[in-house]
């Protein structure tokens, strides 16, 4: 069995819509960060960084449970554990781990920060807000053009990293984020909406906030 | 040929350190990032993100050139190419990518804007200071916890997420981190810093520099 541990969040969302994808069962396990459950003794023990999602494979290495953090690894884990969502070789795997690494590091730091100093900051810092919604709209623009010449952010398949990418883009709100400017991201967009397994994840994730 | 852009930065090292580990020969490239020249029309035409390291390898798919960026997914590509540095499968593989994760979306993140806002913002902003230095911080424990039991960041065989890692930790200074309250990493850095293969990735790039 797998299990989720996740929460309605940009992350979480990726795991229950891979695995939806991929046809797998598996069974959500609410943390709900609103309230700080992700802070808890026992989920520590699951993740010491203290991050939604969490994926337990009860049936993992040698026979043990396999606990996987870090949403990005859990993609790549599930993928390469059915063969499905990453080619197996050639220009288009890196190009898969690539756009998983660019959104972790560029698009996700950079929603974040945005929506932080935005929203919940202690004091509104212009300049800081400013650094930030640049930050998100010059990454956007750069998976814009990505998207312009392919029909997903990694080649003409769709991969790990399209899901990788769509979770943020769920929850752009946040950043004060919106497609007005990335025209290609918008139809993008709008094809992941229309894929049942995504509608069916994001029904699951929302329930738990609910 | 492998060519190198690079610049002697936290995520640049990570390339070199890796190729002189794997024994592959390669051409670096200096792109000056303190005058600006990831900003070029040159440079945006191999990473539109405007960023180094980028990876050409000449002879890549199909007879062309082949161009990579994202200095995670270029380990990654490095790593399957010759079979190296990263487990072909097993519980150790999904380590390797969980951590090469942790420190793109967490630990290099933080430090980048430690360091920013301790030393290049336009103004002093106590609240934000605090904040990605508590992060940066607390990143550096939950390592410092994994390096408690166990040798490198995932497991007992040196991957390329320990190089990962080792960008950043070699260019804490930036964000005033220090290693005083992390025995465990503090240990392995010293292992990291008597590799052959370390010292001369850290001369090559540093060279670029001077």
């Amino acid at each position: 069995m797998l299990e989720v541990y996740a929460f309605a969040t940009p992350n979480s969302v990726r795991i229950p819509i891979a695995l939806e994808e991929l046809g797998l069962p598996y069974e959500l396990k609410s943390v709900n960060v609103r309230k700080g459950e992700q802070k808890t003794a026992a989920f520590l023990a699951l993740n010491p960084n203290s991050k939604v999602p969490v994926l337990v494979d009860t049936e993992g290495a040698n026979g043990r449970p396999f606990v996987l953090t870090e949403s990005g690894a859990i993609l790549i884990y599930l993928a390469e554990k059915t063969g499905k969502l990453l080619p197996a070789h050639g220009a288009g795997r890196y190009r898969v781990f690539e756009q998983i690494l660019f959104h972790g590091t560029g698009i996700g730091p950079s929603f974040g920060q945005a929506g932080y100093f935005q929203r919940q900051a202690p004091e509104v810092v212009p300049f800081a807000i400013e650094r930030f919604r640049n930050e998100a709209a010059r990454t956007m623009r750069v998976l814009d053009g990505v998207l312009g010449s392919s029909a997903y952010v990694a080649g003409d398949e769709y991969t790990i990293a399209d899901i990788a990418h769509f979770g943020w883009m769920w929850r752009r709100e946040f950043a004060n984020v919106e497609f007005t400017e990335t025209p290609n991201i918008a139809r993008w967009y709008e094809r992941m909406m229309a894929r049942p397994a995504v509608i069916r994840a994001i029904e699951r994730v929302t329930a738990l906030a609910e």
